[in-house]
């Protein structure tokens, strides 16, 4: 069944077929206005552009693929975002998405997407219908060699059904950590500098939008795995609320954390997949109601501040200036004493459900899993029932509270990282900043835009009580042109 | 890849390839003192007799499993437990397991288990080790046409996965509702009386253990599709607590209620499991400490108690009496009235996280999704996030209170359904006793052993705390004997 000979593995660099435009199909593209668009251009494009350029017959699927396909072969030597990459089939997809007629193009029509390595996406399949377009065969391999010879998914993942019914094009699957649980990082590197790592779990994701690959990709977030990558790839980075969006089909680490996510290059993007999604329905044409002259903003700096670097503490303070010059009241806020009990309690349930996540891979061949994930099972103080129960009892009491504090500001300002990315590909980074939201099942996202002491991106989440999701994709557009105002482009 | 000629669909009657005995094999099996068993015994072993006697030599796994074969041969075409059944498969595994050494076997070696169609199932993989043994392949269909046409899933869900790894023989998949998630029944029979309905969703795992087709099957619970089909068929069901088993690679319906869970035919069995999968460790092993004269046990009748039919109303009293006669002090409690609320929370947190589940089979085929099912996506009236937000916290706050009454007690004892399973398969019957410990988190029991007027099982659920699964399989084994000694047989 599985077509081998179409699978281009990119772990040791992209080595794909010769990327030459297929026959009898168009190979200009061309901009709104009727302009040439070059090959140097189409990388750029937001989700949002490309899909309407070739909505409106402007650039067909075909040419903008080929076009990403050729700036990765270019790039992703270098790169390695993607473990998983299947030209072929990709465009194929393209050409039976440019053969649609133009009222059955969907919001995301032709638009190539990548694909966290530990979500599954659909094996090709003989039954298929002509109008859902599959692919050959795209394996799921969770960072782990456990996963080395397994089959491609009968079916996609929640998400991936979601986006594909949208037009999307399913381009590959990119880098993670092991089963996106350890911070151990793979070969995956940051394109602001490759000396450094992109962040982690959802390496390649991150990596793979910062670099122009493709517009748009999914992640997860378990502790910081979106916003994290998010911050040191300069890239937007979306954790909507726990719940919103079904984590089917996506590898299990913590069921009460896992959560996710999207990155795009910009906030049009995010608001787009918000609605595809339909976790914020409408959030890209109602009018900003946000008005600085009454807004108040909680800066939280949280119970992690002392793990901030010089270039988050620099961040922060630019970002409180700029927030003040636009006329905005900024109010620090420091959360009850309460919270700082969150980080203990979280840690207990991921050890907790972990432990339950991990059993059946334990149990096949434990000497496959990094220590950091045998531990989960092995670990001989394993929290009780009790102590599980009281974590579960005091986190969601916590969360009740987080959104009347949160609910008092029309959004609230929190760093996403301790600083920019560290050297090196070892370490993915940490996660401290980020763990809170995620446990207390409140949207988060990633705001690029200002710079540490290397030049490196140090991106800020902009959060809120939990299903405020709409609320703050508005806020985090007005906070990405106060950013984007101030700096000269990265 | 997939050997379609070795498939056997079971749908319209079993119709397999003769179940001739294999050459060169025992085809005698031998009780624990040498006394020969025959063809009509060995569907009445439990999981633990049957792999004692496998793992000690007296039977080989060919010669159990061919004699279930013969028997599912026999009955299946009537109760329709099974949607997808590969007999040569099975067999291909029960070789291989006789190979191992006895050291290598375990806690279910040779034990075939049947698996609800809405959790995956590995199919074959040429690269499998000799030592992890895999099926020809087993699709999963999730009671619905919108899967009519997938191919085998690369890994097993995690509950498969322990279990194969514990040695068990993955012979088929059940019947289930649409998605596990509506009421209408399917062609799947009660064992006890052909003209009822097994009780759904997991018709088809209770109706196999039931006939005594498989000794242990699984199934999942997010109303009360664990603990009706267990009350209805006359069998044990454990729905442990919320978490303690990982769902990954089960279809998705509500998060915070899907639940796996167990049929057996016996106490031991679920202890046995529940060892297994690591919820009871070491439960089968201690003693046992629960003494009627310093018992006190809770009888809640629950908010639904008006709902409940002249069945559970005798079973209930003789419950009682039968308590009573054994020095067991009863306390009847009335739970506070705010539990009486937490039905439309439950609702509520369902529909909401139904809407996230159900959004990707509604995008790529609406019409073929059951109309309850459509409407959790189309309502026009989704609970907004606040009142979702609210139901989660309220809710929490609920089992931290239940946590507190239930652990007064040595355990709670509460109706599993309001009656005998209703007669005609249309309609899978009332989860009405169900949901509040499903929602709660709690684990749920199904002891069946007394009965309505029809002569057909009423089964009574015992249940606690959180946590608290080794106590109630304690208290199951305690009350599984009491309802024995006052019946006659079923």
């Amino acid at each position: 069944m599985l077509a081998s000979e179409t699978r281009v593995p990119v772990s040791n660099g992209f080595s794909g077929p010769a990327l030459s435009p297929p026959r009898s199909q168009p190979t200009l593209a061309y901009d709104e206005i009727g302009e040439l668009l070059t090959d140097a251009e189409l990388p750029s494009l937001s989700a949002g552009e490309a899909s309407g350029l070739m909505r409106s017959g402007h650039m067909t699927a075909q040419r903008y693929v080929l076009s990403l396909l050729s700036h990765i072969n270019q790039r992703d030597g270098r790169i390695q975002a993607w473990v998983f990459l299947d030209a072929k089939a990709a465009m194929n997809q393209a050409k039976t998405l440019d053969a649609l007629a133009p009222e059955q193009r969907g919001p995301l029509h032709g638009v190539p997407v990548g694909i966290k390595d530990t979500i599954a996406v659909k094996g090709q399949n003989e039954n298929a219908s002509s109008t859902h377009i599959v692919d050959l065969g795209m394996p799921t391999r969770y960072g782990s060699t456990i996963h080395d010879h397994d089959d491609p998914a009968p079916a996609d993942a929640a998400i991936v059904s979601i986006l594909r019914s949208a037009g999307a094009i399913i381009l590959g699957k990119t880098a993670t950590t092991e089963f996106a649980a350890t911070s151990r990082g793979g070969s995956c590197r940051n394109p602001r500098d490759l000396s450094r790592t992109p962040g982690g779990s959802s390496s390649g994701s991150a990596a793979a939008v910062a670099d122009g690959h493709v517009p748009i990709a999914v992640g997860t977030q378990t502790g910081g795995s979106m916003i994290r990558p998010g911050s040191f790839t300069g890239t937007f980075a979306l954790k909507p609320t726990w719940g919103a969006l079904s984590t089917e089909g996506v590898g299990r680490f913590s069921i009460s954390c896992d959560t996710l996510g999207f990155y795009t290059r910009n906030m049009d993007d995010i608001s787009l997949l918000s609605e595809i999604v339909r976790i914020s329905p409408g959030s890209r044409n109602i009018p900003p109601s946000l008005r600085p002259s009454s807004c108040r903003v909680a800066l939280i700096r949280s119970p992690m501040w002392p793990k901030a670097g010089p270039g988050t503490r620099g961040a922060w303070k630019q970002a409180e200036r700029l927030l003040q010059q636009a006329g905005i009241t900024v109010v620090h806020v420091e959360l009850p004493k309460a919270f700082n009990r969150c980080y203990d309690w979280r840690e207990t349930i991921v050890s907790a459900e972990a432990r339950a996540s991990f059993l059946p891979q334990y149990l096949q061949a434990k000497e496959r899993l990094h220590s950091s994930i045998r531990k989960y099972v092995e670990s001989k103080e394993h929290p009780s029932g009790k102590a599980v129960c009281e974590a579960y009892d005091c986190v969601s009491q916590l969360r009740n509270q987080w959104d009347k504090i949160a609910g008092e500001f029309d959004f609230v300002l929190t760093p996403s990282v301790p600083d920019e990315a560290p050297v090196g590909l070892e370490w993915t980074g940490s996660s401290a900043f980020c763990t809170l939201w995620t446990i207390l099942h409140a949207p988060a996202l990633n705001v690029p835009g200002l710079v540490g002491n290397s030049g490196l991106p140090i991106g800020l989440t902009v959060t809120g009580p939990r299903s405020s999701d709409s609320r703050i994709l508005e806020a985090g557009r007005f906070v990405a042109k106060l950013f984007e105002d101030s700096q000269p482009a990265l």
